[in-house]
């Protein structure tokens, strides 16, 4: 069965309280990744219809801080489905409240397994990207996984064909 | 200026971890009450474009326990505007991990008010129901906001008219 | 066995600290429904001796904000007890630091269902009201049980005799 | 002006979630510790009329763990003031559902600092105990505050008077 | 076998956030016994290698307040093993941003029984202190013990032979 | 002036509560990216003596499930020093109650950038590693910016010398 990265879209919409604040008033990064892990392993839930545990955390970027007050809104949806492990993307959005004007704040990549109760790895579904995004997304989640190898030190460089093509 | 429910939509989807459970190991009834809240005072920000503070909660059912480890779906839309307080609906969703079948588990009707920066309430803008569900919440609000004045004292069964209409 | 509502007689006396607000510096909304929830469950639980789980939150008004820093007092009390279900009251109020004066600011209607460790309701003693706000609340609790079932369509408003009469 | 301990008191009844437990399934000795100086804070505000900051914690003992689900009462009262620190007993108990007896878990005593918005101590109201157990610990306490003189290094043993005259 | 305090020795390094402070904006004095509670019951287990749990809390002293954003440091050790219980020194230290000075502003005692699975006493390896500081807590910690156990009334003051050395 | 890595170490030891496990009862991983964070932030701050805001975090491997009662140490360092922005590296262990052995479970690389009171970025002083394993990851530090510039599109693989160096 193939899946659509729209089926497991998550939708996290909530308000940033005074108790998840950092010193400067703005949201605490460490709250901002857990709100992203829980909405990520949703989505991979969501595709994979199993147990999904958080495998790694490849890339989150913090480009502008989130006010105390805000509405602050995650969608996360699977990118890549691979045999059992799945990437994930997660949009971290902010609204103006008189304008209603929406502002990227942040994206993050995470991978999640779907396990067994046992906790063994189980096969998931394909998945098959639709918008030019999700395809864009879809195409870089190899080099990502290769460079995850890499930097795990269990692949070597020169074996990473998909990663080794962009920059020669 | 006349808007929709569906403009105020908020989607607040989340797990239920251990830290958020009562000692029978379901959903923490508190947690959810507040969870609902923070969906609720968003879609009245959404709506109203102000800072919108909880004025009551009319009713909220819990008719099935939520389990550890449930995804919850809370949606929250504005269901009537008055002068400066709105009524707000929330919808409580579960969704079978398997199956990803979901069940309605709870229903609960907050009211905000509008309010400037000094506290003092503010027009807002009036809406405009659209699907069959939304008219119907739209209708039943006068009436629940007759009883709710009632209840608080502030106004004599007699002079709720809306209300009366129901029992004759 | 008949009880007295005193018998279940709650006190949650608490602080609110900076981690319990909201982005305007008084208690988060969502954070006194769960502790008057708490309360609440404890007081069913006195009454009936049996496990006590929310059923509805009937009428829940927030009159006045209640600032950080403030001495928070909660009294929940079983005002009417039916087969298995319960009708229970709390009161809210702060205290002035100073003169020691204290003002009600939110007054909360919980319901509650005493149940076994399967999960079924179990029956519980009734109650007989003493003082004339007891008394009161026991009368009106009929009413708003009806009230409940026909906002929930479990009764029509015909057939809701104690409500019909106040509007007759 | 003289007061009582009775004034002071303050109740706090709570129940324990799973979220305030050990790895063991009973209440978090630290979660305990942190409620009882809300409480005794509290207590020490009510009988100061002031901000009251923890100045130390002079002897908590856990002498039973409290389950998961429990109802736990903390009742504070002030007993006994001196220049501008008091001390403050909080006594714990745990009620069994299907009996409704009580049984005492745990005693603490603190002190506090009545402070002024400045931050420095300020006068408060001396203290009368009523009941037996009053009386003796407001006897008690003077040889306390000794105690934490010497232990803190802030007074030789040969001039604990109260303290010396215990031993001999 | 006998240890050293330096083997139990447990670094708790963290920031204080504004959900940890209370409303004169500082580390609120709950969360910080908490913390210490953490770091001293991991001190018992590494001695003991049992399970751990907190008996007494027996001078905690708080010194300074502790700023919102502030870098708290504490350093928790065993000072003295005796058949199944363990006094445990927690030292609070923050440090300035700037000049990354280190002060002092708390100091904990606290004592930890070791149990085995069911819940009963199992005896711990003994204690050799090896600093200037180890011996003198080592050595009081017996003074210590006595002192805590005339309080909670199982030892008469006469049986108190190392305290009552201290006060002729 | 030129820093170590040591003088920015960090340790970070505390216990995994129920409240912070996810559904399986291990720590729940947006806890543990949490934690990291604040470790990594100290580091940071200690290094640079100045506000450090984190900007990215770049790759987190979950390789073992933390499971409840664990007793877990971060580690955090600052890797390499740029001009205002530093890399932090964070490894994060578990222990065996019974033998005290120690196993590596996760690892974290964190980037944070040090600012002014006003937010802009400020210089910070260079570092130079020391043993052989901060030397490694001082020159994998590089690679890594430049990975994490392409991947934010404000490189183009082209430029990435140091990458490039790698797959050829």
């Amino acid at each position: 069965m193939i899946k659509t990265p729209k089926e497991s879209l998550t939708i996290l919409t909530d308000v940033v309280l005074p108790g998840e604040t950092n010193p400067l008033g703005n949201l605490f990064g460490g709250e901002l990744l857990a709100r992203m892990d829980r909405a990520c392993s949703i989505a991979a839930r969501r595709h994979s219809r199993q147990i999904a545990v958080t495998a790694t955390v490849n890339h989150v970027a913090f480009t502008k801080a989130i006010k105390l007050g805000s509405v602050v809104t995650i969608e996360a949806k699977v990118s890549r489905a691979f045999k059992s492990s799945m990437e994930v993307y997660a949009d971290v959005w902010v609204e103006d409240r008189e304008t209603q004007e929406i502002t990227k704040v942040n994206e993050g990549i995470y991978t999640f397994v779907a396990v067994d109760k046992s906790g063994t790895p189980i096969e998931i579904p394909q998945i098959k990207p639709e918008t030019e995004l999700e395809i864009a997304r879809y195409d870089g989640a190899l080099r990502r996984k290769q460079l995850s190898l890499i930097l795990s030190g269990k692949m070597k460089p020169a074996e990473a064909t998909e990663l080794k093509a962009l920059f020669s």
